[in-house]
């Protein structure tokens, strides 16, 4: 188990695939995010026609409500969300900073105030496990702790607190079917950024995630940054970059030798109205596409582009109806999915470089205002 | 076209079938709703899945947004929500009366404002068809006029109104491919309804409605009204009760000869976060179901049934997610299909009567509150 297969490369691309006690994941791949054991608005059926393998649910949520241990009694967390294929839960971490009204850090772990009822949790990396380990996720994350680029002088104390916490983490950790990944993180600077990925990779798990990126940086310290990292990490271990993003982003992360990929955005946009699209992106709410009996996207093979007409979708919203957010989520998913096996067609015939213009002309104009979008839930 | 096959008879029950310009109904039938050309939160597959023959679409809410016109120029309702089976779209009276703000109503029609922005609008017996001409559904309403039981003095007026309109409706239909339905009124009168089953029955229209029901008269005048109706029919056209039900209904419905029914009631409870089901009707979100692993109804082939536990179903609705209404709406409309499929076999069977106390003693519990959701859409 966990064993990852590198099929393909094509400059720094990897066309992998990694093992899991659901089945095997070919990569790159683009994990859709069911925060409360939903992917928001769709049926697992929808997901997985939409093109998905891998979904990632949070376990700050799930802890809250409806508890862990409840999920844990009844089967797991696959069985309660009726999700067969492979399962990816964060650690609580980046939600306790970014979500708990009130949080207080300590070398220990973090105490925090639910953002349901206020009531007052405590996590450690110990707890974080436990609570991974009820919920049963296929690959489970270290406890970390996430700092804000711009807060440079305290990077190396988050850094360091989360190697202490990933050696804690795998201490305490007892199921052998669940992959636990090390994060590196020191925020933007080079030498925090290098010591991090020395020591995660040291401790040899079965993957290795890059956190504190897509958190407020420019695109130019993220692609400084995987271009530091990437060539430090072990060759046949996948490289998850958490919460990243858009079609650009993962153009520019798989070029630089990420596999794994997740993030709340095609599912956020859809609830508002946006869609991908070679045009950019699209405001399906726009009074232009009232007579537009266009799909979205014209080479797309979602079922939302084969079946309704951007008029419908846009009467579905200016009505109100729920269906729209349903259909546009189908959509964006499928998008970056689609993106994901063009990708990974690319790397097998060695052509990956060469179409890089070409991806990032087609989805140039869907990056739009994506760090604010990034760091809510 | 419009044939009309009775195949078996049970007592006063029919299993029929009726030939439309999008394929065959096999009656008797429910029709879930889809007010904005949608069927809420559920795509035409998943409307399709539960179960649905036909689906209702409303004139008023359509012509307001986004305009039969542009529905017209589009292609027809069938194509712009991709709904490939046959469609039936009421007149707009009953909408005007129950959710315009102002209405008046004369001898030639209504002028009513729109719920959405307050606009002047006026509805005739010939502006009716002229919409729903526009929409294309393969049976197309009568513009009528819905008179509150309880107040008898005007039902006359109403019933009167009723009969001229239809046969403007009549004179003013251009479409072969339309089945216009006449509709008897007369409140819950008997000499009115035996004049209104006359008239309507005397101007041969392909299928016969039944409206001004479920609209606050007690079962008992329902039941009543439908045993004085029913056996003055035409034999050999489809009879439809409309706005109706609840199982029970269905049932009582069935039982008296009537063959279609429409109602907003299981999308409408899904919503909130009721379920039809043996036990009665269950609220999910009721905390006894957060670690129930059972469906909502383990005898039911639903999707959400043969897929869900309660207890996921109760974390969905706890959360937010709007999949809960989604789910449920499919368990409901299912509840109902599957329901007259039980009465359409034992009709064939010849089992009917023999059957009803079996159907009853089953969904008992499930129409409570019935009467003041139905006016609403």
């Amino acid at each position: 188990m966990f064993e990852f297969l590198i099929q393909a490369e094509s400059g720094h691309a990897r066309a992998g695939i990694f093992s899991t006690a659901h089945g095997n994941l070919e990569t790159p791949l683009f994990a859709p995010v069911g925060t409360q054991a939903s992917v928001k608005t769709l049926t697992p059926e929808q997901v997985m026609s939409a093109g998905a393998s891998l979904v990632l649910s949070n376990t700050y949520h799930l802890y809250l409500r409806p508890g862990d241990e409840l999920i844990h009694d009844l089967g797991g967390l696959h069985h309660f969300m009726q999700w067969p294929k492979p399962l990816l839960t964060d650690s609580g971490g980046f939600q306790v900073y970014s979500l708990a009204s009130t949080r207080q850090i300590d070398d220990d772990g973090v105490t925090f105030r639910s953002h349901i009822d206020g009531s007052l949790h405590r996590f450690t990396p110990e707890k974080s496990i436990a609570i991974q380990e009820n919920l049963g996720a296929d690959i489970i994350m270290a406890f970390d702790e996430c700092s804000d680029p711009n807060e440079p002088a305290y990077s190396r104390i988050a850094m360091d607190r989360t190697h202490r916490w990933l050696e804690r983490c795998l201490r305490c950790k007892t199921r052998a079917d669940q992959a636990l990944f090390g994060i590196v993180q020191g925020g933007v600077q080079s030498e925090l950024r290098i010591a991090s990925a020395r020591f995660i990779t040291s401790l040899d798990t079965p993957g290795v995630a890059i956190g504190g990126l897509s958190v407020g940086e420019t695109k130019a310290e993220m692609h400084a940054t995987l271009d530091l990292i990437t060539p430090m990490l072990p060759k046949n271990k996948p490289r998850y970059l958490m919460g990243v993003g858009t079609p650009e982003d993962l153009v520019e992360g798989v070029r630089r030798g990420i596999d794994v990929f997740d993030c709340v955005l095609p599912t956020r946009l859809a609830r508002h109205h946006s869609a991908f699209s070679p045009e950019g992106r699209l405001n399906l709410m726009n009074a232009s596409h009232a007579r537009d009996e266009r799909p979205i996207d014209a080479s797309c093979d979602c079922y939302t582009c084969l079946t309704f007409s951007r008029a419908y979708l846009r009467h579905l919203i200016a009505s109100g109806e729920y269906l729209a957010g349903s259909l546009l989520s189908i959509h964006n998913i499928r998008s970056l999915t689609r993106l994901m096996g063009e990708m990974r067609a690319a790397i097998v015939a060695n052509t990956f470089e060469a179409r890089v213009p070409e991806w990032l002309a087609h989805w140039d104009g869907n990056a739009a205002r994506i760090q604010t979008i990034q760091m809510k839930n």
